[in-house]
């Protein structure tokens, strides 16, 4: 099973590409769509969602992994990320991948066994996790990396983003 | 000029399209984009971003015209209408066209004179300076050609998305 993390952002999209073959975990690309704050939203939204087909052309995942919304979050920010999650989720949906969504507190779970588990903690378990020679950086794309580990984990029990929504 | 004014949402998409003529208005189009609740959110995503693109393609809008998020909205509603919102940003930037933003009180200033105008005062005002038969229904429609007047109306004072977000 190959699956396409994404943690997205208008300014930093994370991704991060993790195959489950038997049970080992197996990282095949990762890193950050970055967009210009000058850019219009619109145009910055029409790069995310060209890079995203790209990865999906390139790599024939099952499934696209996103973080839910977390808990606390107010609407300015979550109407944002709202509009880059769209046109990543449109880019899975356009050819006919699902998307599978996680709450913050599951990829922690699934990662390190603990909902309440700090940042710096998921990294290095992603980083074991994924037999990579150390910690994934940037954030984003470790963060992106981590929801992938999490739906190729969780894979069986993961509810639809349409069942959370 | 023409301009596409859009409510957007992941059930129902508003859509109007108006052009400023002169010092007149006339409505060229107007409906409501709607997705099945049973289908999955990344292809009720591509149906909305689909019949988009369509419209921008029929008519040859110089903006999308869009409202901006309601002082007040919460977070999880905000993340929803920002997925819808985002795909259809991304039909406009992917043609290269500009998108506009209004706050719910611009867009009733433009139309009624007052910021605080109610619902079906409004939807009278899109009629008259429309010159339709009816008030505008359904609701969704009928804000969508309300924003669309609001820029045909507004345009030169106009606040790009951008400087909003």
């Amino acid at each position: 099973m190959l699956v396409l993390g994404i943690d997205p952002g208008t300014a930093n999209t994370g991704y991060g590409v993790v195959e489950r073959r038997g049970g080992r975990l197996l990282a095949h690309d990762g890193g950050v769509i970055s967009t210009a704050p000058r850019t219009a939203p619109e145009r910055r939204l029409a790069a995310i969602h060209a890079r995203v087909s790209e990865l999906l052309d390139e790599h024939a995942v099952d499934c696209v992994a996103l973080e839910d919304l977390y808990f606390g979050a107010n609407a300015r920010s979550a109407f944002a990320v709202g509009q880059a999650r769209g046109v990543v989720m449109l880019a899975a949906g356009q050819r006919g991948i699902p998307c599978a969504a996680y709450t913050p507190q599951q990829v922690k779970g699934a990662v390190c066994g603990s909902g309440r588990a700090a940042k710096d903690q998921v990294q290095r378990m992603v980083q074991t996790l994924l037999a990579l020679p150390a910690p994934p950086t940037p954030d984003h794309a470790a963060d992106a990396l981590a929801v992938a580990v999490c739906h190729a984990n969780r894979a069986p029990l993961a509810a639809s983003i349409g069942s959370a929504a």
